[in-house]
């Protein structure tokens, strides 16, 4: 295997856990910036063209594993490979933001879920071509969509929004 | 951080990296399964209610970092976290895969474009409400789109098919 070490960090407007929205219709509309160490800066070279990009990140403050545990929106039990839980075997959290702009070795963005100071393991282009999948399913939050609601929240569902 | 660990290991039809398809226009159509390890199936609870997953991957065949390079379908250098390419600070691979269906800790899937044997570290499900940006720009790439050719390959550019 591999030993990660941050690439960066995360300037988010989180500071903790529960100011992040969450939930089926949640928009992640935050901005943040994306902080690159001096010494990852020239792999940065070209990636202002694009317009989302891949965040891989560490969820560093969550403890323990859940193989299967209950989301914060729903009231009944899934397997941790079907929710996006922070209680995962490896903590590894993924994110698609938009880029904005690069200011040098920081990137700010648009989308951020992530908390102040979260360390970045690798950023990555986002492909429309192999990476967007608009008709996928929602599994089993499909019928939370269908009934129009959010599962535990019981807000009415709005799809989200893109300029 | 953390220690990575596998969850699992993929069983793909590549033996060597010459044979996974590369490029712009690729279509990653092989079927492979992702066979998960018996103490974290539970962690698979739901999973086959949905039609695309993220894979999180280790390239551990890759060697050495390679902050800025030339893909094999290009003629100019770019960035690293502008490329997927595998010389990475932290070796870490993302795949969207279509999940087929499940057979207890064998997941089958279509669009495999890893080695056989690939660790993986983590499954999460594609959410098409925040995962998919069918608009999103093709940064470097752009232009070869509008060409309707392939950089290197000259080849006649196919938009991907999808059933």
């Amino acid at each position: 295997m591999f030993t990660p070490q941050p690439i960066g960090f995360v300037r988010s407007p989180y500071t903790g856990t529960k100011q992040i929205p969450k939930g089926l219709g949640t928009k992640h509309e935050a901005e943040g910036v994306l902080e690159i160490q001096p010494e990852f800066e020239r792999g940065l070279a070209d990636i202002e063209g694009f317009s989302h990009i891949f965040v891989i990140w560490v969820f560093d403050r969550s403890q323990g594993v859940e193989l299967v545990g209950t989301p914060p929106f729903d009231n009944r039990p899934h397997g941790v490979f079907s929710t996006r839980s922070p209680r995962r075997p490896n903590p590894i959290g993924l994110t698609v933001v938009e880029l904005l702009r690069r200011e040098g070795r920081m990137l700010h963005v648009r989308g951020v879920d992530m908390l102040d100071g979260t360390p970045i393991l690798d950023i990555k282009p986002y492909l429309p071509n192999i990476d967007a999948w608009p008709d996928a399913g929602h599994g089993w939050l499909e019928p939370y969509l269908h009934a129009g609601i959010e599962p535990r929240l019981k807000k009415p569902y709005r799809p989200p929004h893109r300029d």
